[in-house]
């Protein structure tokens, strides 16, 4: 059983599974599911008909995650919008944003006051740092990190399989600096790295590492002077 | 307590807030929830797992909307799929149809007839005139305005963000003309207009504004000559 | 009224509507629906907030699909995630993998130990054939064909209607060849046909037929010799 604190508001038709910890003022939406040992902080609010607290699952031809991952804490004043399915073993600091419809995987950190958009999606051992944006639709691979700061553009793509599920190659994702902001529907490669303060234009296809303080543009992507 | 007709076909769990108005003949999937205030006309037809009717929600670090907006309407005939969500302050015309996934923000308004697509997502301020077409996956953002019988194919990306989170800047999306079609996963930069019945190839990356009755393609899009 | 064998795990507020078939083992999260005529096999585990067995709408603006469709039948071992969509008149085989938000239109067949992503969108009267990976975010369009062993990476777009909603014209999507492995928000034309374990890069924008064995890339993709 879990114990649900008087200052909680449910909807209707919520399911909270056993241990569940939720803290003072929190706030669920209609319809939404908190599976079993989700940690909830002091008022955070969560919309309706979401999932959270997901334990991974896989088919044959799936990497399996790591085993023991531990439970998904949410911290204090974090706002989470309707439709959201979150994974176990993820933490998500204070005062972020999650939109509605978007979905975050197993493993996964996110920094204080970060947004995630509508719709955008991060994958498994994915580091966001703090007060980044990841707009609608993005899409953040596994085995990727971003530093602080960082403007991830709508629709944005990115990879972290240089040879598009040909086993027994270790996957990595991008590793973006301090700062760095990606233009709308850009994509980005496996590994490559973005350096801090680095802009990417709208639609651009980086495939290579690209150094501090520059703007790119293209495909693929090449340095501007300007 | 909201007043409903006999006329409603309600499903299992559904959850209908204060002050909703239902026109006759309104469908209503399993386990959707309308929210306070919704105005549903008459043979509006809504899937299963919707939420409609939400009020915009924020943290600190992101623009607030306007206050004082009113509450969302749907007009006569118009169907809307599962697993949708849509804010108050927006208007939706008589037989729109409307995806499952979708997901449409607050101020909006979407003329008759028009379709938005499967988990299409249409941001806040923004104005879609009558037959348009917003295929699967598109991305219209905010502050955007579609003039009559514009198609808008799958996965297109548009930014309204041309300083990319800086602020004291205003939010200015793109104007798409009477008749005027995007291709597939074009990208479209803030501001931009596009001239009516011109036309956009597929994966065009557009930058500046493009006059009428052109067909225009590429990084960066180019006029072409046929 | 549906038959409900005692191996059955149901959730909390689940609905079950009438004529539905379920096999031993079935799992079945939180407010999920499943639909009239449903016939799902053994050992099927469905997530949460799921609609399953859905009937096609339009507007009339839309084409209308076929009539007499059958009903959605998941053979035994197939997991889905949590806020799925999935339409009647489809087959899914074996060991099929569904990830959390994906939708999966009518008339589509899915072979045995496929992988649908993360909130990937397959439109209607598309065959998948064994084996093949859609990732993340991936759109596969109408009138859609992929052989055994392909890899579709994640936010690649298709289309199948070259003349952008004008009538009176045929629509046709691509037809990919056994083992192809198309890149990263890649966008894909109409009717193309890539060949046989051929691969397209990242980003690309292919226009054109592509033969066997072969790797291409850019904007229009072409063959890169290496």
């Amino acid at each position: 059983m879990s114990n649900i604190p008087e200052s909680a508001q449910l909807g209707n038709y919520v399911v909270i599974e056993d241990n569940v910890i939720l803290g003072e003022g929190v706030v669920i939406g209609h319809h939404t599911t908190i599976l079993e040992g989700t940690q909830i902080g002091d008022n955070v609010s969560i919309g309706c008909n979401c999932v959270l607290g997901i334990k991974p699952s896989v088919n044959k031809r799936m990497r399996k995650t790591s085993k023991g991952y531990t439970n998904l804490t949410i911290q204090p004043g974090t706002r989470i919008g309707h439709l959201v399915s979150i994974y176990s073993g993820t933490i998500i600091e204070k005062n972020v944003f999650i939109g509605d419809h978007a979905s975050i995987r197993e493993n996964v950190s996110i920094g204080e006051e970060s947004v995630i958009g509508r719709a955008a999606i991060v994958e498994l051992n994915t580091t966001i740092g703090k007060s980044c944006t990841i707009q609608t639709q993005a899409y953040v691979t596994g085995d990727t990190t971003l530093e602080d700061h960082v403007f991830i553009g709508p629709c944005v793509s990115m990879s972290n399989d240089k040879y598009m599920g040909a086993k027994h190659y270790s996957l990595k994702g991008p590793y973006i600096k301090t700062g760095a902001k990606i233009g709308n529907n850009a994509s980005l490669l496996p590994a490559i790295v973005i350096g801090a303060k680095t802009i990417i234009g709208a639609g651009a296809v980086v495939t290579k590492n690209l150094e501090d303080k520059i703007v790119a543009a293209g495909v693929p992507a090449k340095k501007l002077n300007w």
